[in-house]
């Protein structure tokens, strides 16, 4: 076969007597050396983080671990309760939820802000590149990416802390300024507080580390992942999918004229 | 409702202002300030760890991050290239091969080990179960769980790293001791080497954390989860699902009188 | 590469201007001339269905399509309202479920079955099975898989029907037989009906078509498949999601005492 | 809880003696009286079909079941060789790719379809219509979604087949005429054959069935269930999850100075 046919990976290569990642051994220079968030800045981002960089790493992964009883950790208690040898299938059951809506809009924001993000780099063309932004979601009638939280109306103290830290690490970028100068112009349009989100934070912290758009949800990704396991663990001490059914079965109406 | 249907869960609470996290204020008093391998300690046993259940914590998510090509993660690379725009599938479609025979085989292994631990604690009540265990096995000429390793038939790497450092951390208790003492036995049985292999390892190793078996497999979902986003994003930067298609097309022969 | 690393199929054949399904052309024989059951027989049998086998086919198809508000639809509508751009992620979240407890038990009920019919063929072997059978679980103190339901504990209606479909086409083997039995055993042993639910009797129909007790649950996914699709369908038009949060919501307890 | 807080379905309903599906008794009205198609029609639609609209019905479930040895069927069987008890999650892992590359595209067609279609109802308006697509996906240099095939760049075998049926059993309505405008303006622009393809043929003709966009790839997920599951039965039968991976092996090179 040619050699543009041929399967390159720098990731990971497994030998006989060794595992090397990214070029370094795995048992010997990482595992017991590093922590989880040094791996994950070596896989996502190709070299081990700063201080700094491993700090925001680590806010990053541990900030949405958790968020209470989410459709996300109830969709992993219902499958882990009807299948409870694959708890796997339940975990994945939980992350697949990920999406533009939830957990993983991340993504959808970060890509917003790379789409829109201006040429010219004087705060007047950046300014105006936030305006565009929220004229246009305005214009579609559409929720801008990232800002605004319906649990968390007056602002998500995640979204806050994670800037805070970014801040303090140097992290914070020109992807950050940007998502805060949105913020601005969508509070001028809507007459309202409209602060940025944990998932715009994300986003715009991950692009400003470095990571494209495309990855930015994998910090809810692993996080999340962590926190079905929580739920899961939590199921098998002391079950709830029973009562999960019970509550949605009294609330049901059967409406057979419905279509 | 009658109390006994209500739903209860000591994990998270999503406040107004704030996010509980087992008691603990998840803005103020964790982000920014705990690791990620502090907060996987916090959910899944209920309090902080010590500095060497950390660091044990650390290894076991970091062991199983990246070993190659394999199966979970060429399923995720093929699951992006054919739907983008849900990369949470594609990570998904990676952890879900996460079962008995690979990957997730510390749960099984785990699992073995608790059903077979003796009530009695001499070390000849030990052995006794450890050489009943690899009868059961051969006689019904199954793999132990835990135990051997194809691409590593002379020694995982990683097993011994992790027996190395749950020694060095206190981690390492009866449960380690007993896969070792299985170990024995069956290289006395089959008269080759036949050390325990890394899921083995981290079975044992959870346990001894005080982990419950059906848990022990949450380490190696939340290290393929990092692995699966890695390798999308190599994807991303440098395509090979086309490639790897063309490989197993490269190999592919049409048999319709098979049944 | 040597000839034993060849990668075979039998199922499909893609060409230039056709496509190959275990030989028949699809579009010049297949689609347009047979139904979705035939193509379900022809896939897992190899073959063609006569008219009863057909009939049969299409029972065990419809049966476990739709069983209201349960579990699985309950997640694939949360799935879809937080990632509504990929709906098959809903519909996955949805048949991941499909485990030994819920949906998926005719695998461990067909498993069952085959492991424990006797070799000998006469009526007393045979019932000498069945009570063994009962008396092992008994002595587990477990469940037997295809036996008893919640919802419906006077007995399964559609078990009902499916068996009475199988005696009528003829379909009515060895296996069904096998599974009376067992229920006659246990209803002897419990002193209170335990006939077979539905799962039970799919997994039992589905060996007396030929399938290997490892495929029985491909009615249950395939018919779930198209049941997820329509509920993700009714909370397009009529969403559901918000709703069944704030039922659970409704029921939720704080604990952080509880470990 | 207030009356806006109720769960409504109107697809299924169980009761102690029966189940009720869409107001019809399932196993005394549906169950060995329907096929599977009429079961699909009536989920979908909401009434049973006619006989041109169940042979469409079966024609679309039955065009996407198998494709030999694509993506979507080798992570099923990469899934199932690693995690065999749990058969779904290799199913679940197969329909995850169903996306806007492959498979699922007949989503995206169909949304453009729906999107573009004019409100005049002109042929000058159609064809208007269907130039301001091509134009648009020209300047963005898109694919047009349902249009093209890499295997069958001749034409699509399957959308001719499909279309054929849809015009025989009266379906074939605006959307099929729409999308073959498509081509037609597309052909004019590129100066080469690019005849819609099967999902491309999917998408319009279940538009013009009256489903909504966002469902038109039901037909695809149920399909290709089926055919997940009869890749798994033949893994069963001959494992080639080991010459896959080796396959893919033999065509491996490891840069880690790629980042």
């Amino acid at each position: 076969m040619s050699d543009e046919k041929k399967i390159v990976t720098g990731l990971g290569k497994p030998e006989l007597h060794r595992v090397l990642i990214r070029g370094h051994d795995l048992t010997k220079d990482l595992v017991g050396k590093i922590t989880f968030s040094d791996m994950t800045y070596l896989m996502l981002v190709g070299r081990f983080p700063s201080d700094g960089e491993r700090r925001m790493t680590d806010a990053l992964l541990t900030i949405l671990v958790e968020h209470g009883m989410v459709s996300s950790v109830v969709s992993a208690r219902l499958c882990y309760s009807t299948a409870p040898e694959a708890m796997q299938a339940a975990v994945a059951s939980s992350i697949l939820g990920a999406g533009s809506v939830h957990l993983g809009s991340s993504e959808w924001s970060a890509k917003m802000l790379v789409k829109a993000f201006p040429t010219g780099s004087s705060e007047r063309d950046i300014d105006a590149a936030a305006s565009a932004v929220v004229k246009k979601y305005a214009e579609k009638k559409k929720r801008i990416p990232g800002i605004g939280h319906r649990t968390h109306p007056e602002g998500d103290p995640r979204a806050v802390r994670l800037f805070e830290i970014a801040r303090e690490t140097g992290v914070y970028g020109r992807y950050c300024d940007f998502i805060q100068r949105i913020c601005k112009a969508a509070e001028a349009q809507y007459g309202r507080q409209l602060p940025a989100n944990v998932t715009g934070a994300i986003g715009a912290i991950a692009l400003d580390m470095g990571l494209p758009w495309q990855l930015t949800k994998a910090f809810a990704l692993i996080g999340r992942t962590l926190g079905a396991v929580a739920h899961i663990g939590e199921e098998i001490r002391n079950p709830m999918a029973d009562n999960i059914n019970s509550a949605i079965k009294a609330q049901l109406v059967y409406d057979f004229d419905s279509k």
